[in-house]
């Protein structure tokens, strides 16, 4: 049931950089991608804290295949194509298949609340259907803290049954060890792939049968993510697991998606990097002070970065 | 501050045909929207009861256009226009006031959770700044228990004093009095216009100064709505209201939209106005069935819409 080549390890959620009239920024996002392609780290794009559901299909469309034309390998990649709209989500679902991408994270569509498990069955089986690409690799996002809609237990067994090859398996971002526990306990032994959504877990769940995670810190801290993905049956994979925390809960101390591109800002020198969409919130001047400051305390840094970074403003 | 001829009275969030493979059916639209009309009942096309968020912007946009195209007044319409992508409500926003529509009902940013009032704020000015077009007029739609983004007196408020023509008012969906109250006691003589989203509110709306509702229940019921809207200082709009919260329970009493659709189905003659986009679900046959046998016995009737949707398959 398991492909040879599914995508495994470390991914971000690529934070999506935008110039001062709020337009993505083709070439800034390429770079970080690169940068992030050269310490081993997948790419979510479109995702929560890449501010996914912030663009339109064609700005998510049109940064895909900047990416492609840049020569980013999409076997690295899963975009993020779940939308509210089932056209939307199969417009950028075939897309992704089609351009070669690993898999795609795939919310489930978020506006109703309250809607049925065989109304969510058949949102994805619509999507599965319509796309009709033996190549579509399905990794159900489950974030009920923002989606609000979720992904339960018996929606998974049924579109299991239903799409064996599709459905690969799950982002799980609810932050309850005992949700992913139980999922990875349910489907983990068919070639159903959990991904945390933070590294929080990453031990935790390597050590039950998990095959990575997928963490907005990624985006800043890859390097070290990876190392314990690779290591954690290694002599002490604990002590690497307090380290991804202690700088886990600098980052995620603030506004997460504001302080990832603070981060950004200050690390590749281009200030710009620091602008978000509305609703959402930029930090501070001080904020960004205290934040980099407590980074640096902490030892922290970003290899690379300033250089994959140096484009034309 | 008020315009003379601000949008008023009793509009449909205006349910959205879809074909057996789910598209748009414009044909079927259009004739719902022109017996809607002859009922006095606006337009508010793309709101919660379309499935406005089920929909991709091209195929709201090609919607709008069909009906133009049809020669349906603009003055009678209030587009759904907000989404979670700033591009996307702006594109949708500009397209609605180019055609001369009365006003637009904007949706928050709804992805995100728990953001500020700063950038809700920063949201809805980014809008109207890109926008910028002098007739532009907006109504803040608050859906806490579907968006979970509200609107709070706060931000109004604020928008208010920034942007005192192009916020017109609000739709208030909460389904709470007491907010409703609250807004009409705060913002409601400064030219600040307050539907509510059920007619079960309509009378005490009327009564504090509010100026019409937008409900689903419009869809099936408008002239009985239109008829309170009109009379509410007459001698007994009690009873009005009695009986239009009779109908209302009814239709209500299941899963909204799926019945909203079997009426259309049954009283058009036309099987196809049942089928909802995923996650929503139809009625079951039997569901249907008991809604339109408690109608039938309530005397509930719709005069002259099967004429209308006498349209080709």
């Amino acid at each position: 049931m398991t492909d040879v080549q599914r995508i495994r390890g470390v991914l971000a959620p690529v934070v999506t950089p935008f110039d001062r009239d709020l337009n993505p920024d083709a070439g800034r996002f390429i770079a970080h991608c690169k940068w992030l392609v050269s310490q081993n780290c997948g790419l979510a794009i479109f995702g929560t804290n890449s501010e996914g559901n912030s663009l339109s299909v064609d700005e998510k469309l049109d940064l895909l295949d900047a990416l492609l034309a840049a020569g980013i390998d999409p076997s690295r990649m899963m975009p993020g194509t779940g939308t509210c709209a089932l056209t939307d989500t199969v417009r950028l679902t075939a897309k992704a298949v089609k351009a070669g991408c690993a898999g795609v994270l795939m919310l489930p569509p978020f506006y109703y609340k309250g809607v049925s498990d065989e109304g969510l069955y058949r949102s994805f089986a619509e999507v599965i259907d319509r796309v009709g690409d033996e190549r579509l690799r399905i990794y159900l996002y489950h974030i009920p803290q923002v989606a609000i809609v979720g992904i339960t237990p018996t929606l998974i067994e049924r579109l299991l049954k239903a799409y064996p090859t599709a459905i690969a398996g799950m982002k799980d971002s609810s932050g309850d060890w005992s949700n992913t526990n139980a999922i990875s306990e349910a489907f983990g032994g068919s070639g159903f792939d959990v991904f945390v959504g933070s590294e929080s877990f990453l031990l935790r769940n390597m050590q039950n049968g998990g095959v990575g995670c997928i963490s907005a810190t990624a985006n800043v801290n890859p390097a070290a993510i990876d190392r314990l993905y690779r290591d954690w049956r290694s002599a002490d994979p604990a002590l690497q697991q307090h380290e991804l925390d202690k700088i886990r809960t600098i980052v995620g101390n603030q506004n997460m998606i504001g302080s990832l591109k603070a981060i950004m800002a200050h690390f590749t020198h281009h200030p710009a990097w620091a602008n978000v969409r509305p609703p959402l919130d930029r930090l501070t001047d001080a904020q960004a002070a205290d934040l980099i400051g407590e980074l640096e305390s902490a030892g922290f840094e970003m290899p690379g970065i300033a250089e994959f970074n140096a484009v034309p403003n």
